[in-house]
């Protein structure tokens, strides 16, 4: 909880403030504020920054993209710190577990282009991508739909190429392309920018970066229930609990399993699960409205639609039996969750497939209790994603966890940090006269060597006052002064937050920091 | 010297026999070999990964640009930690001084999106990019050329975007769309990806990562002096000496002072210094061709040549003065370049003049001492980027240094570390049989939580012998084994290097853990 400390309502406030005064300025913590914004900057920035030699460029980036200004990318590398590596926060706050997610579970950091061949995704990718299967089903044959939200272009050489719109398939191409060379269980992950060209609504923005983790060479749910560990282990060291997130799981063979009683073909499944993930959205009325477009008879899908409502596994063995693979592969799950201790944060819910085409076992997503955000982040088994790329196929689980619900969720419940805070505290050093800027960048290398974080101040020398405020703005933790009615050889240490004030040799000063 | 230790011949050699062997695998340490054997590679993948359902899916990445599995992907993190922040290696080699470069500076982290609208590139970017300045000169009005090494497309709302050549533009971009927001001056520091589409020949691929330090805000050479003290910094943390690499200086005001006392018009300043910059790769006589062509008489060309051939600061101050700009400058930098004491690494070359065109004073370039590589990093003064883009002027400076060229000499020299020695140490720990999954699951949990990094394999139990090889392949410290016939409530730990083995219950594991 000690997160929740460092950032206050005020500061929030703050950053929403400065976002909605300053257009550019688009921060990690309010999308929607920016977003909602976005025409009116456009055009603001045009009148606001214009002056010398001709007419402004657009100073925003391109539509449905972020740029990141110091003070935003500093809440990225502390939320990327949690996913990959946090050893930073291990040092200033001085807590003992607070190493990082990925690293900590024993995953192996990997990491592709951002721009992949097209057919990488239009090949077999996920329905929701390029929507595909439901193109199949509905007897179209044009791919044009199908390509709705890739980010596809064509390059000089009329190669069709995408910006990845997510990580699993340039995994699978890894995996392939590296054939027998890696050995295997592999357990690795990402962190990387994705692309869809989306419609631009509140929280949907054209890239956003994704946290991967695979287990590839695992058949059993042992791998899916390491992967919810490492999930709900990042949600509480950056402050949530299973009060705040539940994580809904089920299994694409529980819908399998209805579709045969059911006797639909095996053909219609993965539109079938495309349409199912729609329950949350649309309305039980459209669903059937699309199961019966997919050549499901009216009452086959109103009984899949019912025994989806089952919401214990209970329930689920009662109606499959407990040798049902979805049952057992379940109930295997969940004692290992109790085993991590992590079983308060799972909801059985049959009715969570996934949106994509790929997954064959175990899905998942995790989901904010108090209901308003779409799901934070998702994943499950695909054991025959290699096949559909023309490889032999192996068994594999996943997830990818977007940053853009999690810092929407982390803003409403005040658990962002301080990004003044997470500025690395320094020496900031300066010269009170032209005359000792030798001697200030002499003193500044030597820190440095040292391994002492130094701001050496490079503008045309000022008072020392004005300097300690600059100081204090920089997030400095001293402000050292040479030169000015300071004796050569000597330099004025003014420690910031108390104003203490001293003034010693600068070989002292470096005994001191090499001690440090 | 320490590094040295740690990259052993054996290892790179190793590193590059894999490479021919996996075509795939194309280490961040021998593009070339990977480069050579591309198009073979292509052909050998689809032989042999092919099997299952379909042909196989082309598992190289898009044409020019890289994969980084986890052993490729160590080494990439090893460098940009070096760029960024090293602390990992502070407390692996415990060396005091081995904090982050830019951090370490003071500078602060920022990035922009990968995709950029094409205009901020064609606009009025650099001339090696853009061959805007050469086409205008000659009187060629078609944009076309211009645009040959720009990595551009169209998206589907018809707006022309560019992947980044590079992150100034971007940088501009940003300082612009703040206004007055960013307190100046600036030090800003980021690591990212940029693209151009090149002819792909040996060492130039069409993506590499770009390490860049700006100065914002100063009009003074305390700016370049600061911006040479960190890459000569990161030059000796990769253990690199003044003797390995150089870095080449001029000032712009010189080829200015030069032009403007050969009569040469000032608009035809940006397209000599592109020529010039030709000066190492092509001919004299090459250069004195393209000069002419820009409109300058032969004897102007020929003197102009001649002048850049100057080596020292005396020869220059005896040609234009002491009180020239250009003079000025360069005996500023020179002193504090004796301040910080990296001294020993510049060297004074008139011929430097960089390729880009909105360079306005001081530009520099790293070089190998040896002579085969290109330029290492290069940089300078730009302040008129952003009156070329509609805006107020800021006086700015910085550099881009890129990961090709630095890999490829790191590699040559034998400094490259072993990627097998990157991997973060942690206990593997394994079920000997399926009943003590669970309680696998707990420890690692409960591991985890102490901050211990911690492998969980999740494979069907195996033999503690083979459990072990896999352990060591892992780079594990130790094995921790349960279940078998280690009893319950207890765990056998294998410490892999000594092979010493004793068994303790999972109590005093877990308060050991705590105490480390």
């Amino acid at each position: 909880m000690l997160l929740r400390c460092c950032a206050p309502a005020a500061l929030l406030q703050s950053l929403r403030v400065r976002a909605a005064a300053r257009s550019a300025l688009r921060p990690l913590c309010c999308s929607r504020t920016a977003e909602a914004g976005e025409d009116a900057g456009r055009v603001a920035s045009r009148v606001v920054g214009g002056s010398a030699g001709g007419e402004l460029i657009d100073t925003q980036p391109v539509r449905g993209t972020r740029d990141f200004p110091p003070e935003e990318l500093r809440l990225r590398n502390w939320l990327f710190g949690h996913f990959r590596e946090a050893r930073w926060r291990a040092r200033r706050l001085r807590r003992p577990h607070a190493a990082q997610v990925s690293l900590l579970y024993g995953f192996e950091e990997w990491d592709a282009p951002v721009v992949e061949s097209e057919a990488l995704y239009t090949r077999k990718g996920g329905e929701e991508i390029t929507g595909q299967a439901r193109a199949e089903c509905q007897g179209l044959c044009s791919l044009s739909p199908a390509r709705a939200q890739l980010y596809s272009f064509q390059d000089k050489s009329e190669r069709r190429l995408s910006l990845r719109p997510e990580l699993t398939p340039s995994l699978a191409r890894l995996l392939l392309g590296r054939c027998k060379g890696t050995p295997l269980p592999a357990k690795w992950f990402a962190v990387g920018q994705c692309w869809r060209y989306e419609r631009m609504t509140r929280g949907r923005r054209r890239e956003h970066y994704q946290w991967n983790m695979d287990v590839v060479g695992v058949a059993g749910v042992a791998a899916e229930a390491e992967l919810l560990a490492a999930i709900t282990s990042f949600f509480s060291r950056v402050g949530l609990c299973a009060a705040d997130v539940g994580v809904r799981v089920s299994s694409r063979k529980l819908l399998s399993a209805l579709l045969s009683r059911a006797g639909v073909p095996e053909a219609a499944f993965a539109p079938v699960c495309v349409a199912v993930d729609k329950l949350e959205k649309s309305s039980r009325e459209s669903v059937l409205g699309e199961l019966e477009a997919l050549g499901l008879p009216q009452p086959a899908a109103q009984q899949l639609l019912d025994a989806l409502q089952l919401r214990s596994l209970d329930q689920l063995a009662a109606l499959l039996g407990e040798e049902a693979e979805a049952v057992r592969d379940l109930r295997a799950l969940w004692a290992l969750a109790n085993a991590y201790g992590y079983q308060d944060w799972l909801v059985f819910d049959a009715t969570t497939v996934r949106g994509l085409s790929y997954y064959t076992g175990v899905v998942f997503e995790a989901f904010d209790r108090a209901g308003s955000l779409r799901a934070i982040c998702g994943g499950g088994r695909y054991d025959r994603l290699l096949s559909a790329y023309g490889g032999e196929d192996l068994p594999c689980a996943g997830f990818g966890f977007g940053d853009a619900v999690i810092v929407e969720l982390l803003a409403e419940r005040g658990l962002l940090p301080d990004p003044g805070r997470l500025r690395a505290p320094c020496d900031v050093l300066a010269p009170l006269d032209e005359g000792a800027r030798g001697a200030a960048a002499a003193l500044a290398a030597a820190l440095r060597a040292a391994g002492r974080r130094c701001d050496l101040l490079l503008e045309p020398p000022r008072k020392a006052k004005t300097l300690a405020k600059r100081a204090a703005a920089l997030g400095g933790e001293r402000l050292l002064l040479l030169g000015g009615e300071v004796a050569p050889g000597s330099v004025r240490v003014k420690t910031l937050a108390s104003f203490e004030e001293t003034t010693m040799t600068v070989e002292a000063l470096l005994a001191s920091a090499t001690q440090a």
